[in-house]
């Protein structure tokens, strides 16, 4: 992984600041002769679209993706398809509400990434958060849409929240299609009212809350990642770690594997017609690096955002001491739009190990 | 990260396999004018050495690293220095224990990476679990002893067991001595003998347990790591992520950052003698992918290992259904093991963030 | 290298056709703080812009490129200047004129790159050659331009066409100054006369002509470029050779070194105020693949552009024989619009190599 | 390319130093259940080595490649397979002279490595020129055997001289049998005995010669290499100029196309049984930096070494001036012992390439 260029063989190079005038990505390595729109990759951008609800920031973006390179379409493609060159791809910034940024352009919010980027630059944009913003999340959840072309629609991939602060899901009452049906992606109808309540207390305190993400990719063969430091779960984890606010990531039991025992966490086999049937997935679909052909499970976790009203300390860039309390739009929790970006990720990173299969071992 | 591969700046390349004649790696991208002998190496390859108790797996390694090349003396240098060009390191297995593999030639140790490898590549060596053996660490190990060097005395990493199968310390007896007291890595004395007797517990039911390492390191300034996709809690995830057993990795307050609230997890700051005082660590020593000159903080979650007596369901490599059980060497607790080895993925993490950011940034 | 991105911490990657809206470059690695316009990347795009002579195609593109991202600019920064996040640079297509692409659509130029892009891809962009179009090179200029920038005023890159056709220049005659009084960047007064009459007979001919351009670049000191891999010349002629219709790199002496002994090839070396003063340059400034603080000298052969006016023989995609002309706007000498781009190569790869140097060694 | 590292996915990572106890490569990306023994390398090894005749540096090594790790043998694999995993081959240095360095560890040979390590690393392994040895390239046609073994016997890749000092072949009496007859790798022999007699008198003078190398790779399909940065020739460039001594590379007519004409240089296409034939390869076999499947020509121009027994003025680490002459063994023409380093480079890009063909569209 290069600074702002993550893959292999699939690869994407993201650019753009919050309050510039757009961002975008360039998607490298991606196979020839897929069928690729724009239309496509918006159907993912419009899941991830900040203001759908009151619990996400009240940007207003339309977050319209234009497709600048790397599809054509003549009479004989049937359609525009991808030829084998660079996608690239951008989104206009358009509602970069002209607001007084001179307090945080002098004080660094406790929590967030002012000082480090200060510390280390010397210089930074701070409108917005600049880079690290979450608008640059737009541009994986784009890259991510051509990544699924990639894969086809034998790979699935969802996501769904199954904490926010320290309301977690009851595992029992899981329904994929409830994520669809609440603003939280949750799969627990149940638990699901009751975020709503949380997240307006929290909301009304000008306060934020951290969640937890968890990710389901289904129908990869066994066979894909590569040991050593190419593992599928170490790519996993650098991937879901460079989203915003990520301070987590386990694949399959994960720090509860530390509290089991050996025969507690053997998944063990058995014959079935099409290959092994595995009788437990505490692996979370990937041995030694290689996926299993179970589905591949991994979590995130969150923290809260540190835009929040209460006055926190901080310093200013001349070292001042001062009391900084964030206005103006906030995320209560900015775990919930992390959702479609965590399912991005991970389909960049399959797209990605599929083709590295693919050059080692061939079919 | 390529397959065998990490590290962009500070490069490091390891090989071989378990009952292969040696195993090694090479370093490459080291600056020049580092004072560097085999004794500086083979202190960190002496603490990872299994052997040293009955908690470990029984194999008698000296694991003697050679230094191959990429080091020079003459009456200028006053000792061996790097010179900047690769160093090649190599350690001879030794303990190849002449023993009957046949039962695990065919079968797949159910939750091992048995069944990856051969469902990936067609071919296996299966002697000592072959390239997904932990003895490859040993190369790791040896690496992290250049990443040290170039590091400086100035940054102190090291790490502890937090947490042996349920078992976890108590933080408010932390005791970093104490981790160089037990066999265990523990900073809590009174834990230790708890973890004695499970662990003795777990030995003689030829079970396994899990464990949790944290890692600490201190003395590295603000600005180290580079957003978006090397962000070094990235860097970090991933580097850790590819250690044998991993499943979870998780940055400052991890985890547990999903529950709290905006106000809780900011790390405010005041005015100190040296530049910005942070009155808490929540963040774990990253904000925005980029380090804040706080300590860094890191742990991670090992699986208990899958060779176990108690027979487990599986299968033969034609597909035929088997019981299972792994006679032989074992170690009840791999956890234990990967403390040095977490340590030495650290260093090579922060060593490459060093080389990067002079990069960039000079100085 | 990557497919679409060179470089290794100065990296650049490119995307765009021909005939598409737009094609560009993102620039990631950029160190922070350095003042960077449009216009400062503008000047070196009005230098490669064709339709300044006959000579040269005569598409009509203004080739203003836009900032996207990277540079800021606030009332500290006294102008905007770069933030050390990825500079994304778009250059529109304005001059797609809408011409009949029927016949080469189904036919491959004899030459060209039509045939190895279809027998790859199975799909191509055949308007106005699609990805293998020099107007890529647009993207490369703009790079450079931010190279330059990296480098900063000390180091000087400046290119000049040593031949054309068969026509060579008189390296008695050379005079820096002379190529920006001629529109072929001609160093040699006289032979500058003499091409302008070959081309206006190839150009009435329908034909084209071939050239070798020569780079040199001065201040840059000794060291840079690192063994063995990734040494300096070995990153000249990689970047060079990616160029449109190159076909040979030479460093220094180049292919006339296979004639010269030992002692006519060695550079001596004799000291001077200011460190060693080298009383000959065969090495063209890289011993060992690093900079000897000698002029960087290079060479590359470009071949005549496949686009003649001449029928040839030739296939179609369904393997019909067919003979074909290229109608419409040519080049005569492609060689002649290469100098900004080898220059532009150069800067890239210079900057590269200080980032990395610098990375290694401090400083 | 990384530093000592060479190729995307058929990757190279050399280590060694001319004087130290080895040297040696990790070959990383291989397929998995290729057949492959020591033997299998050592036959390009001992193409190679030298102490085959007068006219190559006298040193003794038997050069005996080991395999320490990749391989595996039991009683299904039916002889050793690579499994896939990295290939560990090293190889010892035998004959490492006990003489004196002490003049050469003060002085920079003129037109050597010495002054360019130096101003770099700042400390330099003078004995035998170190890492910057040609004792290198030993690890690279080691590399090159197992890319040979990837590429399979499809595949023809051969190496030979044509011209040294000023003696160009004849090419009309090319005869790739030749070349095994005589010691120059010639294949035209009537000049193979002009260029005994031109040696002879070279080696008698102390002096040395410059050398052309052609390679050519036959058998390849069309469509390997990829656009832009990754070019098949580009790659060829950078692979062929990393070699010691080399200061040229073309492709195809190379620096003579840049006095053809398009209608000269344009290789027609006729139809045939198995796809398109060609009527004639100025192109080399690439176009656009995609394989035509027409044989692949390239030539490297190597200068002729620097140790020559003529005193050159030159300096010393201290800056003092002095005249040096190279005592011991010399090599009157490195670019004979260059030809099967030009191969095995050739074999590892089109390993290399085929890899990532296969990524990207499969097959």
């Amino acid at each position: 992984m290069s600074h702002n260029t993550f893959g292999h063989l699939f690869r994407v190079t993201t650019w753009g600041e919050s309050h510039g005038p757009a961002l975008g990505c360039v998607v490298d390595g991606c196979p020839p002769g897929l069928k690729l729109t724009e239309a496509d990759l918006q159907v993912w951008l419009d899941r991830r679209r900040p203001g759908g609800g009151k619990f996400v920031t009240q940007r207003q973006e339309p977050d319209q993706v234009r497709i600048l390179s790397g599809v054509f379409e003549d009479e004989r493609t049937d359609g525009r398809v991808t030829t084998g060159t660079p996608i690239s791809l951008m989104i206009e910034n358009v509602d970069q509400r002209s607001k007084d940024y001179s307090e945080i352009a002098r004080a660094f919010r406790p929590g967030h990434a002012d000082y480090a980027y200060f510390a280390k630059y010397g210089v930074r944009d701070y409108r917005g958060g600049g880079r690290s913003s979450a608008r640059e999340t737009a541009a994986r959840v784009a890259a991510g849409g051509v990544a699924r072309k990639v894969l086809g629609e034998g790979v699935k991939i969802r996501a769904a929240l199954v904490q926010i602060g320290p309301h977690a899901i009851d595992r029992d009452r899981w329904d994929w299609d409830e994520t669809l049906r609440n603003p939280f992606w949750c799969p627990d109808a149940v638990m699901a009212q009751q975020w709503e309540s949380h997240l307006e207390t929290v909301r009304k305190a000008g306060s934020s809350t951290g969640a937890v993400v968890e990710v389901e990719a289904t129908g990869l063969p066994a066979g894909w990642g590569a040991p050593l430091y190419g593992k599928l779960d170490a790519e996993m984890a650098s991937a879901l770690m460079s989203i915003n606010a990520a301070k987590g990531v386990e694949i399959g039991e994960g720090f509860a594997a530390a509290a089991l025992s050996g025969e507690d966490n053997a998944d063990e086999m058995r014959a079935g017609n099409d290959g092994p049937i595995f009788l437990s997935n505490h692996a979370g679909g990937v041995l030694g690096g290689i996926s299993t052909g179970q589905p591949l499970v991994a979590r995130v976790a969150f923290k809260p955002t540190s835009s929040i009203l209460t006055p926190r300390r901080t310093l200013t860039e001349s070292g001042a001491e001062v009391e900084l309390r964030t206005k103006g739009r906030h995320d209560p929790c900015v775990g919930i739009r992390a959702a479609p970006v965590v399912e991005a990720m991970t389909a960049c990173v399959l797209a990605d190990a599929f083709l590295r299969h693919r050059a080692q071992i061939g079919g």
